[in-house]
């Protein structure tokens, strides 16, 4: 095999209470990327996407370049690959963009060399596309990307990916307005200590929401998914956040913040249909400002990266 | 029926990582109670235990008297009680004494009065008793003292109690020093600030626990069990801890941690021959200090207060 298709999805990222170590895999939007064993040795992007321009074509400035570069060092391969991207998730949208590129990446090149990596292992050069991207290697995108499913990351040092149980029927409703939130404005906005009583509010709603996504106890998803301590200063970036979050619950959905950096919203729901409805007055709120936005709705993507035929 | 005898087990607070929002019920030690109905109005404590003489008698004073006083006012109901306790948790153990106190007596009038609260009900008077032990009228010790298992207790406004999904086979091994560390201490040393890097640490460690709980994971439990926010500063209160915990983890526990605000010390067990070679191990350990020490080691307790016949 020397050419494979791969679709590597969007992810949403911290899912409120569970800033930097939780992530979920959305079913759309995706990066489509095509990867290319090459004669020569070296790695090379192509941009054919018909709506993202501006993709680095440098191997070493594209996230994805990156990524398979460092897994292509760590297993003392030679290998060239060719990456030409089809379609990507929109950068700045705050579900996962470079993560989608820098997963699909590195598991389309493990692919074609014969599967020397599990997924699992992949995720530790995935994170150096992050590095590039956002200056920290983190992994509450590519890990959910690359493994799908509903991923918490309980260490780093060592790195300790947990495949979390969740209920088979669960929607979320992505909302990106048409704002720009830089990522580092998103982090520098971050404090760097917090009270005490804070921070055991947000480590309560973690294990609530860890119970009750294992407990598949929908109602007890919606009371954790509190953020006290990040979406009170990040939602301050998002114009409207307060009144899109209310028209969200209004809606119906169990729970609704801030998906990565921002500016996307994400919100999870028991159905489809809710999460339909949650989508759409989230976009009336916007509209009601003047800001266009593309909303996204399905289950959890239990696959995550996958080959497209 | 007019008279009960209770059984009220101690309990485990904070749980590594989870300060402030966790505990578990142990089997032993635990207070043994007898509630009697009254002719007359009011609440009459009787100490009738063999070594635990400074039992406050004036039922303001007894955390019993003041949780049973809460429940009735709740209920409106002017029947008299006399609480005798037989048996009592060592008072400053940090294994949860005031709380056995406050759950048995809220449990054992509850039954004489026919039972018009559940178990979670009677929780928010048995804090009463608490309020009055500490200043505070926390839960995460008489949560799972009355209802038994590993409890979460997500919120307290409003009150929000998660009965955790455990592995059946988990024991504990709980060291009690015979030294003195007052709650009061404990609590002033704790920080009122703590940085986000490790804030964000512990709630991967929570998240990791309950998901580890859940999976039945033991390994993952033991990874989890690190608390990296208020056993580094509360530890120093406790004369020899760190080589205590190095020899529990030597001896094949899961991990080890602070119970309660100390001074014991507990530890995570797969099977109850290890919790009894590590319980053993900390005894040594704290021998060649000179320091006497009490063990107890069994299964977590699934059922939590109890009649008994």
């Amino acid at each position: 095999m020397d050419e494979v298709k791969i679709y590597a999805p969007g992810t949403v990222a911290n899912v409120g209470c569970g800033f930097d170590i939780m992530g979920f895999a959305l079913e759309n939007p995706g990066d489509i990327l095509v990867i290319r064993k090459k004669e020569e040795t070296g790695i090379t992007i192509i941009n054919s996407t018909p709506d993202c321009p501006k993709l680095p074509l440098d191997p070493e400035k594209n996230v994805s370049g990156r990524a398979v570069r460092f897994m292509l060092e760590h297993l003392h391969s030679t290998q060239g690959f060719e990456i030409e991207f089809k379609q990507k998730v929109m950068p700045g949208s705050g579900i996962g963009s470079s993560a989608a590129s820098s997963a699909g990446a590195v598991y389309g090149a493990n692919l074609l060399l014969g599967e020397p990596l599990t997924r699992k292992e992949l995720v530790q050069f995935a994170m150096e596309g992050e590095r590039l991207a956002s200056g920290s290697a983190h992994a509450d995108n590519v890990a959910p990307a690359l493994m799908g499913g509903f991923v918490l990351i309980r260490s780093y040092q060592p790195l300790d990916i947990i495949e979390l149980s969740y209920p088979e029927e669960l929607y979320y409703a992505v909302i990106h307005p048409q704002i720009e939130v830089r990522t580092e404005d998103a982090r520098k906005i971050c404090p760097t200590a917090i009270p005490l009583r804070d921070a055991i509010t947000q480590w309560a709603n973690t294990a609530g929401l860890v119970a009750g996504l294992a407990a598949k106890d929908y109602e007890l998803i919606g009371r954790s998914l509190q953020d006290v301590v990040i979406e009170p200063v990040r939602s301050i970036l998002i114009p409207a956040f307060a009144e899109v979050k209310a028209a969200a619950l209004a809606a119906g959905c169990l729970g609704c913040s801030i998906s990565g950096s921002g500016p996307s919203i994400f919100t999870l729901n028991k159905d489809i249909e809710t999460a339909k409805r949650v989508a759409e007055a989230m976009k009336e709120e916007f509209a009601k400002l003047g800001i266009d936005s593309h909303t996204h709705v399905g289950k959890i993507n239990k696959e995550g990266v996958r080959v497209l035929k």
